[in-house]
Formats: structure tokens, C-alpha cells, sequence
């Protein structure tokens, strides 16, 4: 723990669809430097992607295959021009067919970030980041990543951020007459439980939490039946924990320091008190896995692919946001 | 029109529950002098009731009992000292009982709001405002007064505003698996049709009208069956509305200036944009009513009930918008 530099986490980032802008904005989110002082970056994917979207924008980053994570270097430096790629399944550059959707992109796209879920899985990797894939892809592929979304058998629940707000949804992109069903005792008390270790592990405050209701001023029966059950088991457990609260004034709560994160029980129920508060899309993770897995708030943006204009900056925060979670200091 | 004074409009104040703050919060607003210059206004309800809470506040203002409307004075100054009142049913000041909920109460309630109702329908006031019920006490009266709420067979829907976030909500307090089941196209169009009417006559912008979808980005089967249909036929009709919207950016939208109000499917949809954002309770009315409709955000507060101590900040404001609303001019 003496040496900084060994403190630097390992960050597997998978570029997300090749047909996307994903791996041009992390080419320019490598050439800003600011990658290399918060972590050891990797790219987990194909050299020969990485190499493409170089010679795209004319980079003068050079792209450096290493067999695994042992070969990436401890210090820093003159590294910082040198893409670390960590092979993993094969996309030759021919394939790629920016802005369209293919199956072999959402095949790559899956294969990757099942690579990085198992090497963070082993702690090979401290944290993980995603790319904008596309889930249209992904679909024509057959593929159903775990940490692509927490579509997949609810194995991991998204989490935003902006400013004092911070927001875990126990469902995502479900019917909201569908909701109802997926609240359930146990859905809401494993979701307590992994935000609390979460953010003692991650570095997001003291650990108190709010519980959205369902209905509206929290009342019904979703309320007596699931939320408050498991609020009442999570106490006894020793999480600090509250609720369920009435859905309109709880996101004001945290605003105000009540709470240091908020769960809400359906994606606009925490989708709009964010967005309409002003979120930037810069802090976005996934609740769920071992370790930090966090990504962007936008998609492949087909139209900008290839053309080296994308804007970088939400890819580079993923990173850094990744580095900081792994390192227990919160959001960078 | 060319005497200023004939222009003030005519507001009907019902003080809302006898054993809350009602009344004595009406008797604060009417010494601050504040409502005459832009309306004249007049309690309906029960003389007897506003003496009670003018001795027990100390005030200085005089109660008169007035037959009908017509014998309202046109001209204000010294009037403004004296506060009007048109008996309506009567109400013992040895019946008031603070702080409890009771069916005397609740009863004389909604005897008074149907009352205001009857008159505004025709034409006799420009506009009510409605001071703190109590749902309790008018429950146990049986009494389901159709402006008390919009609960009633949806005849009039909520209309809450702060800054440029105009909202109103389709359903009120409904569980939300079963609001579903309340999206209907007759239903979307109405509240499309009568906010265009309200915005226009009530001086609410140029009628721009978003309308929020309900499930997440929009997409779902209540969107395609009943949102859009409505929308487009409103839109064949000449009203100037857009949606459905991805209900975690139509509230932003607003803010920013696309639209001038926002139809929320929900009571959360849109209290939790609204109440995140910042809102302060000013700015609350009932939209289907065919006249301005207003209330205070609060409720009977009990525990303050008859001390003198409550804010009449609300109710204040609540007349001075249906003043304003009735004159076309927006909101206070």
C-alpha cells in the first residue's frame, strides 16, 4: 500500500458495439492522459478494433496486444501512448460495418463483456466499464449478457447518480402494469442489502438509504406486502434503511441529506426525478456484480460511428468512475 | 370594461373544514389587504364560523352576512375591512370542535363547496377557491362533493405549477397497477381537449401541450392503443400537442421551454418531477370545472388548529390565482 502506483486499480473496459462510436471515444478518452493517473486502464476486446479506430481518427496512440492482465505494466508513463489491449474474441477490421446493426458486432459485443465479468469475477480486473453497446444487436445475436443490463433475470440493478441524488431501480424496462408482480419481498430485501454493501465497499457515505413506495403518498398494497416486509428485515439486519416513503417527496429527502441513496421501485419513478432535477449522464453504474461495472448514458449513435466527432467525456468519466468505486472513494 | 373596479372578478371562498385552520387562515389572508385590488372576494359558508375565528385570533376585520351576491359592494376601500360572507349552510360555532374530525363538519363542507359550484356554474362568481378539507370527516358525512377532488368520477383533474413546470394528471390517487386500466382515448382526449380550453382562457401560454407517455421511453400498449390515438385526433382538431413523450424527458422539456404544460398519466409521473424540481404549493388547480377552481397544498393541520399560528401564505395565494386565472391573466 506504500507505492501509489500499485494502488492504481485495473480497469477492464470493453469498447462496446464495433460498429458504434465506442471504440473511437475510448481511443480519445485514452489520448486525454487523464486515464492512466486513477488506474491501470485495459482494453478488453480486439487489438485489430482498437487499431481501426486509431488510423480513424488519426491517433497517434499505438495499440499493444498483451496475452493477459500480468503483462500490463505497474507504473506509468510513457505507457499512457500505448493502448493496452487484452485479446479476447476476435473482430477482424473488415467486419466492421459502421452504423449498422449486425449480428457478428452483437455477438462481439456480448463475448467481451462476458470476458471482463469472469477476469473481475477472479479480481483480475478491479472494476469494469461498458461501452455503448447495441441492444438491437445483441438481440439479432441471441446474446444475453448479464452485465449488459439488468434485463437478464434481474442479476443487476442500475444506479445513477447526479449530485447529492443517487438512485438504485429495482426494475428497469418493464410495463409499468407489469411492475407490481416484481415486488416482492425478497426482490426489494436483496436489493437493500446489495446497496448497503455497495456503498460501504464503494465509498458512497454512511449507508442511509431511503425506500421508495409504489402508490401514490406510499400507500397500497405492494407497500404492506413486499417494501415495508423487507425494510423491516433489513433493519434487523442492521442496514440503515427507511421507507417506504411517499414516492414525490423522497428524491427531495436525498436532495436535501436525508438520505445518501434512494431505491426506487420502477425505472421512471427514478428516471424522472433525475432527469428532471439535471443529470448530465456522467455517473452510471450497475448494482449487482462483485465489483464495479459502470458505463454510459448514451447509445452507438450510428449516425456520428466512424466519423471521429463523438463526444468523449462520458466514456472517460465511466472509467474514472470505475477506478474511484473500485478504490472505495465514491464517484470520482 | 373601462371601470377597472367593474373588472374584478368575483371569487367564492369556501374555508374549507370548520375544525381546521380554514378559516382562521382566511380571516389572516383578508387582513393582509391583499386580495381586494384584484378581486372581490366572499367566503361561502357560515358567518357564525368566520366570527369564531376572527375572535380567536384577535382580529380587528367585521363579519357580514350577505343574502345573495348581488349585494357584494362593487367598490372596495373601507370593505376591505369587513369580510363578506353568503350563508350558506349553517354551522353552529358551539359545533366547532379543533383538531377532530367529525360528520357536522365534513357534511357542512361539501354543503358549502356544492354551494360555490352551483354559483360558479352560473356565472354568479368568476371563480372558488377551496381552503383545507378534511377527506376523513367529509367520508364519514358520505359526502362526495364532485369539486372536492378529482377522485369523483373524474370530473375535474389536477393542475399543479412551479415556475415554467405546468402539470396536469390524468389520475389522481389511484393504485398505480390499476392505472392502466384508466388510459383510455375518450379519457386522454378529454383532459387534452379541456387543458387546450383552460390554457387558452385562463391566459396559460400559447397552448403548446406535451403529453407524457406512460411506461418507460413511451413504448408499451397504452401508448399505441389509447395516448397516440388521442393525440392524434386532438392534433385533427387544431389543439397543438405533441406526445407521447419518454416520461423521464417531457418534465425537462417543459423547464426548458418546448412545452407549456405537461399531461401526466399518474399522480408520481407527475408530482415527482414537479415536487424534485421544486415546488413551493402555490400554484394548484382544478382543471374541469367551467370556471378557475384553486386550492392550498396543504391540509386542515389539526395540531395548529385554532391557535392562530398557521401560514395563510397558501390560502393567499390560492385566491389571488383564482382571481388572476378568472381575469385570463395566468397564474398570480
Amino acid at each position: 500500500m506504500g507505492n501509489p502506483v500499485l494502488r492504481r486499480p485495473t480497469i477492464g473496459i470493453v469498447p462496446g458495439d464495433p460498429n458504434g462510436i465506442g471504440p473511437e471515444i475510448l481511443v480519445k478518452a485514452w489520448q486525454s492522459k487523464d486515464l492512466h493517473p486513477h488506474c491501470r486502464p485495459l482494453v478488453v476486446g480486439a487489438a485489430s478494433v482498437m487499431e481501426h479506430a486509431v488510423r480513424r481518427i488519426g491517433s497517434t496512440l499505438t495499440v499493444r496486444s498483451i496475452p493477459d492482465v500480468e503483462h500490463l505494466p505497474l507504473s506509468y508513463g510513457e505507457d499512457a501512448g500505448t493502448i493496452d489491449v487484452l485479446e479476447s474474441a476476435p473482430f477482424a477490421d473488415d467486419a466492421i460495418t459502421f452504423g449498422r446493426d449486425t449480428q457478428i458486432a452483437g455477438a462481439v459485443s456480448g463475448a467481451w463483456l462476458d470476458h471482463a465479468d469472469r477476469l473481475a469475477r477472479r479480481r483480475v480486473l478491479d472494476g469494469t466499464v461498458m461501452g455503448p453497446i447495441s441492444a438491437k444487436a445483441m438481440e439479432m445475436a441471441g446474446v444475453l449478457s448479464s452485465i449488459a443490463s439488468h434485463k437478464a433475470g434481474q442479476e443487476a440493478y442500475l444506479l445513477l447518480r447526479s449530485g447529492r441524488l443517487v438512485i438504485a431501480h429495482l426494475t428497469d424496462h418493464v410495463p409499468l402494469r407489469d411492475v407490481s408482480a416484481a415486488i416482492t419481498k425478497p426482490a426489494v430485501l436483496r436489493l437493500v442489502t446489495q446497496l448497503a454493501q455497495a456503498m460501504s465497499k464503494w465509498g458512497l457515505g454512511a449507508g442511509r438509504i431511503g425506500v421508495a413506495g409504489f402508490n401514490p403518498h406510499a400507500t397500497g398494497e405492494e407497500e404492506k406486502t413486499a417494501i415495508s416486509p423487507a425494510i423491516e428485515e433489513a433493519r434487523a439486519e442492521g442496514i440503515n434503511v427507511e421507507g417506504p416513503i411517499s414516492p414525490d417527496s423522497i428524491f427531495r429527502h436525498c436532495i436535501e441529506g436525508r438520505y445518501e441513496a434512494v431505491i426506487a421501485m420502477y425505472h421512471d419513478q427514478g428516471h424522472i426525478a433525475i432527469k428532471t432535477w439535471g443529470f448530465a449522464g456522467n455517473n452510471v453504474v450497475f448494482l449487482g456484480p462483485p465489483y464495479p461495472h459502470t458505463t454510459v448514458a448514451h447509445g452507438v449513435a450510428y449516425d456520428l460511428a466512424g466519423t471521429g466527432k463523438a463526444d468523449a467525456s462520458m466514456i472517460r468519466n465511466a472509467v474514472l468512475n470505475a477506478a474511484s468505486l473500485a478504490a472505495g472513494r465514491g464517484f470520482h
